[in-house]
């Protein structure tokens, strides 16, 4: 929080350093003795498990109306046999709903908002100094938590703490920043439905994403509301726990995928929710929603370096659900003009190896951008053949591309960048090429197969939106 | 070839050189004046497409019996309405069979054979040189060709020449080296079947993988060589172009797949061949043939960091055909004397996020070993906690872990190391890790889902041989 600049007042609460400071801060016995002057918004509350119903009611005397309970070892430890954890909770409960406290977990991570300077993320320096009881290696990185603190469009609901806070941590390679992050925890009071609706009507975010396990609450409860949230911004939802049968392997297997799966399926075509199936393809999803436009087709041009990653590429879009149209021989003969037929092959996919030019590529794109037949154009490769061999340098090659379609052509370009490479210095420059992407209005993707099923989802998405007469 | 030592003499024709020489070599005017003291084993032909029949006439007269074609421009570049290349290439096979002439391609990039220093493989810098009519920039890189002509154990064939000389030049990083790699090219002479039957016997060669499109001959007799080889040896193939809609989008697409890949699918259950479905699962496939013994169960025990991506993935291990069976009550209290219950869960998956550590995975790993009802083990996690924040070195982890498994277990231990990753640092480690891990003894994969269908697929060819009394 310090690194994070927060601007109000922390007041740290433990009995036992009372004379001590930490970072600059005192120790105060209690919560009672902590001044009046400065209203308490925020409990964070980091004690053993079964003391939290007690400071649940000492804040409540307080006036404090907000916890985070950041503690493990409620029902989440329950057993068949054993609800010591379910009481705990529901003590928690009652004492809170005495005083109109609102709870946050327990067992979660809390809350990023970069506006208010809360966060839970912390720059690679403190994770270290968090284990400084081990010889640890004294290992440059982020210093302070500079951009993972930026304020972005993205909201993030996860009931992992792990995944909340990992996907924070990532964003500044991403390429987006977050409008909040919620790590959820046990849900015991406030809930994955309380900051959904709560996100619906936020300004500041623009796209919701979720990682959850189950609901709380009535399915209806839940349609009803991702129909009204859907019709205003795109919800991604990752469903983990798809397979029921991890602790129960002797029970029959695909009987398990077909029920839950199924139902999270059609409930996604109900309510124009995108599914997605784990962490990368969320990270794609929430990239290419941020950056595109709807395709208006599901006709793609898939641009390619040689005959074999051709034929990869057509194998892999058309497994994803696009079509792949061909090029007419108007446009054939026009590009004929300045690539010869030997070594390419200009229907579609479009490969054009051996004689492959940043000024080529763009003249390319810049033709496909007008024909009605494609709404998306994959560009299945890396950049590094144009860097390392034909000496453009990356930054040329990325505003080169990202002003090649047509302005206004509604069309988009998805880029690839393969994490196979030759040098390494491919892979750095792999990685630099997509925390440029976002910013000049393109995605990077890690495969031809992801770039293919975000764009199809992506379509999708319009489409319902398209039903509905939302768009 | 002189940067790959090859020992022979290595003559050039080409009457336009005849007063200038190329790195030390001098040029002839044609074939016949290429002295006679040294048989000529092996003519490759970059002469364009028209010229190559008289060429193979030369050769015949020359006495020399294997020509590799490595131009372009034959029929691969016919319409329905034009044959030109299809004539050509018959041509071709009328003078070479007058002679006794063996023709390779055309349209390939040839053969890498490290024993006979014979390749196609080129240094980092060879490749720049190739682009030196642009302003290449002078990127630091590998010079010499290297570990590129290690004498390996994997035989490659491939349809594609692109394909064929990336997987040759990833061989460093992915940690296995090849015995042969031959790019077929329009295979008017020696085909598939050829090179399969060659490498069945092949002593040199352990594991026969492949990149195919098409088959030139009988289904029948490529399906009883497959079996015979499959007997022997494991055979890995990626089909490409399964979808054969690319060019045609408008017709029915799952049709398509469902004709072509159905076929395929059965002629592996018949064969017991791998079928793996693009690059990336193909060098994962060959990882784990060259380091695994087959997992005698699909039973499996995952690890993980966190309870997110704990259930992220056993998803991902049962959607691709692993169980995961629970631990026995037993072996948990066992663990749970040294990893307290609380944010830790152990029963499969096994995640002990915070009090994780290199010793106590270790712990673990061995403890697994001993249970019945195991066959292998994930590690979900890649090495970066252990190393950046509990301050091991990354050469410690890997010997740690790959003595972990008691010797004669005959369990194997999967790793996961993943691309994402919060810092530059962690995805240099994620490399290191990678390109050490095959000579350490296990495979570290890009997913869960990576790892689990490697396995399964492993296990798949396992059963395959003992139904058939190999193994």
């Amino acid at each position: 929080m310090k690194g994070a600049q927060f601007p109000n007042p922390i007041y740290l609460v433990n009995p036992k350093y009372i004379d001590e400071d930490l970072m600059g801060y005192k120790f105060y016995d209690s919560i009672s003795s902590i001044p009046d002057e400065t209203p308490v918004d925020l409990a964070i509350i980091a004690v053993p498990a079964q003391l939290t119903p007690s400071i649940i009611e000492q804040l409540g005397k307080k006036g404090v109306s907000f916890a985070h309970i950041f503690s493990s070892g409620f029902s989440e430890l329950d057993t068949e046999f054993d609800k010591k954890g379910k009481k705990l909770e529901e003590e928690l409960i009652r004492n809170a709903s005495r005083y109109g406290i609102r709870i946050l977990g327990p067992n979660c991570m809390g809350i990023v908002a970069p506006k208010s300077n809360l966060t839970f993320l912390m720059s690679f320096r403190s994770m270290q100094e968090a284990n400084k009881e081990f010889d640890s290696k004294n290992i440059e990185g982020l210093d302070d938590l500079g951009n993972l603190i930026n304020n972005g469009q993205v909201a993030f609901i996860s009931q992992s703490g792990g995944i909340a806070f990992t996907h924070g941590m990532l964003s500044h390679s991403l390429g987006y920043s977050f409008s909040k992050i919620v790590s959820l925890g046990n849900q015991i009071d406030l809930d994955l439905l309380d900051f959904l609706r709560y996100f619906k009507d936020d300004p500041e975010t623009k796209i919701i994403s979720m990682y959850i396990e189950n609901i709380k609450r009535e399915g209806n409860e839940f349609v009803r509301l991702l129909k009204e949230t859907t019709a205003k911004k795109p919800v991604i939802i990752w469903k983990g726990g798809i397979f029921q049968t991890g602790h129960q392997a002797v029970m029959s297997h695909t009987g398990g995928l077909a029920g839950n799966y199924k139902m999270w399926e059609s409930m996604a075509c109900q309510t124009g929710v995108i599914l997605v199936d784990n962490f990368v393809e969320l990270t794609d999803m929430i990239q290419t929603s941020l950056t595109y436009p709807f395709p208006q087709t599901l006709g793609t041009a898939v641009l390619s370096m040689s005959g074999g990653t051709a034929v990869e590429s057509t194998d892999e879009v058309e497994r994803n659900g696009l079509l792949m149209p061909l090029l007419t021989q108007e446009v054939t003969q026009k590009i004929n003009q300045f690539i010869p037929e030997i070594n390419s092959n200009l229907k579609n996919p479009l490969e054009f190896g051996g004689k492959n030019s940043l000024e080529h590529t763009v003249k390319i794109i810049k033709m496909l951008g007008e024909e009605p037949q494609f709404s998306s154009i994959i560009m299945a490769s890396s950049p590094e053949y144009l860097v390392f061999r034909r000496g453009n340098s990356l930054d040329d090659y990325i505003k080169a591309i990202s002003n090649a379609l047509p302005p206004h052509s509604g069309k988009i370009l998805l880029c690839v960048a393969s994490s196979m490479n030759m040098f390494e210095q491919g892979i750095k420059m792999n990685l630099e090429f997509s925390s440029k992407s976002l910013s000049n209005g393109f995605v990077v993707y890690r495969s031809t197969a992801a770039a293919a099923k975000s764009c199809y989802r992506w379509w999708k998405y319009g489409k319902y939106l398209e039903k509905r007469k939302i768009v």
